[in-house]
């Protein structure tokens, strides 16, 4: 498939294509201007611990829907979906290791699971691309880029770990207009917490993300960071829970919204 | 008077404190939270070629408004007040270069003069401050730190000049929040234009500014830079009316507006 056929696909066609398992990278470019959305699966004990730490830690981990116990039916972001089977790729954490990873994760459902919506800024890109900021992990990569911070969020319960942003290089005078465009996306990350200097938020080398790939930063270029839906796995590696399940890095769920629909202006 | 007692002035009582031509220096401080303007004084035949040069450039020179030839009463933002005594210093420029420097231009004043009002960035001071921001030139100088930028402004009959920008010292977190909170006054200059390097807009040393004085960068703050009615300095040194008086480098007036009823949200 094309970049342009990716791009063009609903979020239903999208969604059965990812539902076939073959495509397990990111869902960046596919149905370009629809919400993209995080997915957490918690046993139900955790939910109102980790829903007090996503709202807590609203910037990094959006709150857009948790759903009742059992339910993987996003009613009302996608009433004809099954987060089980339409995220390209789901990673399967025990204990706070990676056990697992699955395009179904049907076996591993339990009837007492919660599911998370959170909001991802993949949704912006289409906003960015608009003003023509570029999106080099779409161009060059294919993946995200993702750095653990020495910004701890603020704990829940049982939950605590640093924050992860997510960066996107581009000009200072680009940067200022993705500041603009970004604050209308509160529920997916909203403006950057940082750009520059990459020690001043406890980065020790830009060159080697966490997650993902690095991609170039080119000359008068700076480094912009955004609170990251990533900081789940480093509250997972922190905090060790039991079980949880979420999307691989990049492998997002396709909501059948508009983003412009998210913006607050 | 003390700094609290300059910030708690009605803009009336200013205005009568300025006329008294004791006041010389910036009218940062003053009547805080109310709106500041620049003010440019031009023959009529003038009047046409710097309207379409502000509307062209309208983020450095903001249009507020154009006063009838003869006019010196702003009716709409000041109705009691004479933008020829309520300002605290006036230049006056010959051909280009500064002639005089007056606190009350009756001396100069023609009948077939036209006033016009800018806004100024000063009143936003407010609401930065309200956000946590620091404001250097208050609290170090007391002047402005304006530097003359490589960028052209679009020309408009016969004025041509440099963009001038204002700068202001502070961390990248405080930039996010003051280009969110600055992105709401286009009427007083709106968000920056740049930030970081220098040299990237054509200011070869921070250190010096072209008009006022320097202000501390503290270590881990960026210079952030605003685009300033100071433009209209540049245009005169390039273009060399035979006459143009504006206010003072800082000096501004003030006008009875509360600066917040200028934003757009």
């Amino acid at each position: 498939m094309s970049e342009e056929q990716r791009a063009a696909l609903t979020p239903q066609e999208a969604r059965a294509y990812f539902r076939e398992g073959v495509w397990q990278r990111s869902t960046r470019g596919f149905a370009d201007g629809y919400l993209q959305c995080g997915v957490v699966f918690l046993r139900s004990t955790d939910a109102a611990d980790f829903l007090a730490f996503c709202c807590k830690n609203n910037s990094a981990l959006p709150f857009l829907d948790a759903l009742p116990a059992g339910s993987a039916t996003p009613g009302r972001f996608a009433p004809d979906a099954d987060l089980r089977t339409d995220v390209p790729l789901y990673h399967i954490y025990k204990d706070g290791e990676l056990a697992d990873e699955v395009t179904d994760l049907s076996r591993y459902w339990r009837g007492d699971m919660v599911s998370f919506l959170l909001g991802c800024s993949i949704t912006f890109d289409a906003a960015l691309k608009a003003n023509g900021i570029p999106n080099r992990q779409l161009s060059e990569t294919g993946e995200p880029t993702m750095f653990v911070t020495g910004i701890e969020c603020v704990p829940a319960g049982r939950f605590e770990g640093p924050l992860v942003v997510s960066m996107r290089p581009m000009l200072p005078s680009q940067t200022i207009r993705a500041i603009q465009v970004t604050s209308r996306f509160p529920h997916t990350h909203g403006a950057p917490i940082h750009f520059g200097n990459p020690a001043a938020i406890g980065i020790a080398d830009i060159s080697q993300p966490d997650v993902g790939r690095p991609v170039r930063i080119l000359e008068d270029e700076v480094p912009v960071f955004w609170p990251c839906i990533g900081t789940i796995w480093s509250v997972v590696s922190r905090t060790k829970p039991e079980l949880i399940i979420t999307h691989a890095p990049g492998c997002m769920f396709i909501a059948d919204k508009i983003g412009e629909s998210m913006s607050i202006l």
